[in-house]
């Protein structure tokens, strides 16, 4: 279940161009140095509610290096656009780079343009991608996070070569991202994905600022720490189990209505909890997976790691080029 | 929220051909009769478990004629195909139409090539594409009838210009067909829209032959009458208001997961139970879709009356010839 990402290719690897560059960014692994073309490099940009990264991912799907920093809780919009900028700069100059492409939390507005992630309230309506490709000077794509991910299994992880497919996130929230027919789903407004607003229980467990039953309201790592009042890395077994089964009852539902026959889940609840998570969740799946092309359905471990954000962000790049990220056509 | 194919659009109306097709054919309206050319027109045949029909579709979206049968009952495979053959045979000759179009009731694999129609137990794995090409001639196309008339309402119905919907009928069964981003969405096998399929409820009532707690074990005209011991016809208004509530759970989960405003519903039940049936699943609808991009998700009766299952089979022929169908993109 590797990230075929970290295989070697036949592509040519980043040689660092300045010394800034240099000095800030971790080298992720070793090989031979060779010219890259500039037009080949993404600049990746992953918002999140505890940290912020930005790397640099080439054609071949391979993250050549990064950076990491703590998303200053509560900061206001200038203040944590500051943070990012600061951030970014480590990785000029830009001209390097083909595109810039983001994953952020939702929800967002106009197909990325404006984003209101639920765990940053300092940017509500925010015009992010706008605001990097004026600091950079690169064309700029954002994208939903779960729907990064999406992008990311398909090209270099546990989803490679399958047209039809779920990825998952169970973290803090829940998010989602489909591939159907081989093209990734956006929905009217760009939001497309978002598994955890699946009624999965009625009349279901409340939780602020949630429909009742819905499967971020059961089954998120918000949820376990308000209904067992203790953090989710210490759930019980039970509660483990009963997570899976509310994981794997919304993604059996949607492998009937959609004709797909893997689901992938990331993220730190789920990776957390390890086996009796998926084991629980495989059991609820093939008990709703009965009809002749859904029996079979698998729910599994994503393959990206934690490289799976950053080289999303970059497919989110260069899907909005027009280029296809593996099978998966471009825009 | 009439079916806009039946108002004049300014194309020209089908000359009937032969005494053969004058005679046994009806004309559904009137008006100036003009050339139509061969290749503007579909050959249209829906298979259901109580009704067989065949009919003529244009290039408008217009039924210009139809006749129907009973399905016979209980009828061995070649039985059934004969009854459907001399149906057909009432349109020769074949030769005025460019392609012919099929919806039938699902499963089926393979993208149409081979039925298993849950209500006619005669076909199983039946290659109705094939032999009905060989019948007629023509280039010919199966698929399931919920999508079939998405198809219709795009094109013709009450999501004209509507790039992402949903489209369910509620009947002796409840099967769905999407359309997201312009696209109607097939699945790994053609199957995809199943949304009888999905859990709604936890544990749920049984019914033969389904999972328990999905929709269709709820709210489809064959649960009802299990689960109260009449027909649907006859339902109480709290079985109605039950019903509409399990519909809009189903739809409005859909409507948070695919970022989609609109949902069409059609068939016996949701269109016999008629407006308290809709005012419940309008309620639910409201209650889940909560989000930024989700709220104002309406649910509403299917535009196309009894036309749209031919003018939906039409549709499938029509786009497996790369034609656009309204805004919604051919294969």
């Amino acid at each position: 279940m590797g990230c075929k990402g970290s295989s070697p290719l036949g592509g040519s690897w980043l040689e660092p161009q300045t010394s800034h560059y240099r000095k800030h960014t971790d080298r992720l692994r070793s090989g031979p140095m060779g010219p890259t073309s500039p037009s080949n490099l993404a600049l990746a940009v992953d918002i999140g509610g505890t940290k912020l990264a930005v790397g640099v991912v080439d054609a071949d799907g391979r993250l050549l290096d990064r950076a990491v920093e703590a998303t200053p809780p509560d900061a206001p919009e200038d203040v944590l656009f500051e943070r990012l900028t600061s951030l970014v700069d480590r990785f000029s100059s830009f001209e390097r780079f083909s595109v810039c492409g983001v994953g952020c939390g939702g929800p967002m507005s106009s197909h990325g343009a404006l984003v209101s992630p639920l765990n940053i309230p300092g940017w509500r309506s925010f015009p992010l991608a706008e605001r990097l490709s004026r600091w950079t000077g690169l064309p700029t794509r954002v994208d939903n996070d779960a729907k990064a991910l999406a992008l990311a299994e398909g090209w270099v992880g546990a989803a490679v070569g399958v047209a039809d497919f779920l990825a998952m996130v169970v973290s803090t929230g829940v998010g989602g991202g489909i591939v159907s027919g081989g093209v990734l789903l956006d929905g009217a407004t760009g939001n497309a994905g978002h598994i955890g607003q699946m009624v999965v229980a009625c009349p279901g467990r409340t939780l602020p600022r949630h429909v009742a039953g819905v499967l971020e309201a059961e089954a998120s790592g918000t949820a376990i720490a308000a209904h067992t009042n203790r953090p989710a890395a210490e759930a019980s077994t039970s509660v483990v189990a009963a997570t899976g089964a509310f994981v794997g009852q919304a993604a059996g539902s949607v492998a009937n209505l959609l004709d797909l026959g893997l689901v992938l889940v990331a993220g730190s609840v789920a990776l957390g909890f390890g086996e009796p998570f998926f084991a629980a969740a495989q059991a609820e799946v093939d008990r709703i997976c009965r009809l002749d092309f859904s029996r079979g359905t698998r729910i599994e471990p994503a393959g990206c790691g934690d490289a799976g954000p950053l080289i999303g962000a970059a497919a989110v790049g260069f899907r909005s080029l027009g280029r296809p990220i593996g099978i998966i056509a471009g825009e």
